[in-house]
């Protein structure tokens, strides 16, 4: 080999090693960072309702009554039992989640609005506008929801360590696998970041039937 | 570096930035040939059973009576309609399939076996051995089974040529993405590969209620 080729090999070299080292750094950077594969417990949300403040009066003749704390801080099952009464169908015996908020919400499975005979649409918690009413029934008390009745839209709860770990943000939207014996990839699950918030994914009924979900079952974030 | 030496250099960098460039635009050579995304029509295959001709016998004292054609060529909806009596409930009305197989056989949905208060596990159609039992009854007759009850494992009937268009074969598994409002992809579906077969993905009810189905929506396999 001459000097001359020689040279032209060391450049070509540098050059090749130049365009390589840049692809590096343009090429594969993924979107999540390493804490996406942490594994997310997910929880089966199963019908229930909130109340606003004057709706528990008119239920049940005095506030809502907290008996035992739910995963996400502050938030509590009440002693309190509602019925929802649809056109085509009746359900009894129906969870109420306290505190009150400031609009009552009922939150079902596509199942389940079919059993009542309601087209509920796939909701995040609160947005209520433009949603079907329902009847609730206590023992003693009835109250008719003009709005508010939603297919809760699938989501996680996290905190912003959480959020900074996963690489999402609020209302970013991930895919996540879920791990079981009928394992599915839920996609469009919305992150919801919180202070308040503890880790947790949470999926309704027929998501749960279809994913093989038990309470071993975690959730990944895929993308 | 000599005027030689930078003419060089900017020749190399052209030529690997367009071999790279080419690269670029071969590189998603996807596994599955081309097929792979052409939409799968998807049907929800709500609860029935399969009798045998002897169990027909018993609950409707005749052979079955087919009424319509249903989407898999020899198959039909029959006139005959069963109750099923499980440890926690009934259900009534439930359509019959036919023809008669050589063992009955009942396909229900996970929410629907909570209801009935059976444990059926996910299996593949006729995979029917150590499943739990159940008791059917008709107007006149009724047979208990020793077992037969299933929740119906997700699957995609296909011909021998749908089969090489998406590079599968029977009894893979691949996971099939349903482009909806609600997306979801489905891992672990069961090609199911016969000449008679015409392409068509059945789900259960708990899947499509996850999955946002409707008649319009269509599935992609993925991988």
């Amino acid at each position: 080999m001459s000097m001359n080729e020689q040279a032209i090999n060391n450049i070509m070299e540098g050059v090749i090693k130049g365009v390589i080292e840049q692809l590096k750094t343009e090429a594969p950077r993924v979107s999540v960072s390493t804490g996406a594969c942490e594994p997310i417990p997910v929880e089966l949300s199963a019908r229930h309702v909130h109340l606003s403040e004057q709706d528990a009066l008119e239920l049940f003749g005095k506030p809502l009554t907290p008996v035992r704390e739910l995963s996400q801080p502050g938030q509590y099952l009440c002693e309190e039992r509602v019925r929802l009464i649809g056109p085509k169908g009746v359900m009894d015996n129906v969870a109420v989640l306290g505190p009150a908020r400031s609009a009552s919400q009922v939150e079902i499975s596509n199942t389940e609005a079919r059993t009542l005979g309601i087209k509920a649409p796939v909701r995040q918690s609160g947005d209520v506008a433009g949603t079907p009413g329902i009847i609730l029934a206590s023992q003693t008390g009835i109250v008719g929801l003009e709005e508010g009745v939603i297919v809760a839209a699938r989501h996680i709860h996290m905190s912003p360590e959480d959020s900074d770990k996963f690489g999402v943000k609020d209302n970013d939207r991930v895919s996540v696998r879920l791990e079981s014996d009928r394992p599915v990839i839920l996609e469009d699950v919305v992150c919801r970041v919180h202070p308040e918030f503890k880790l947790a994914m949470h999926i309704d009924p027929d998501e749960g039937n279809s994913a093989g979900w038990n309470k071993s079952v975690t959730g990944k974030i895929v993308r």
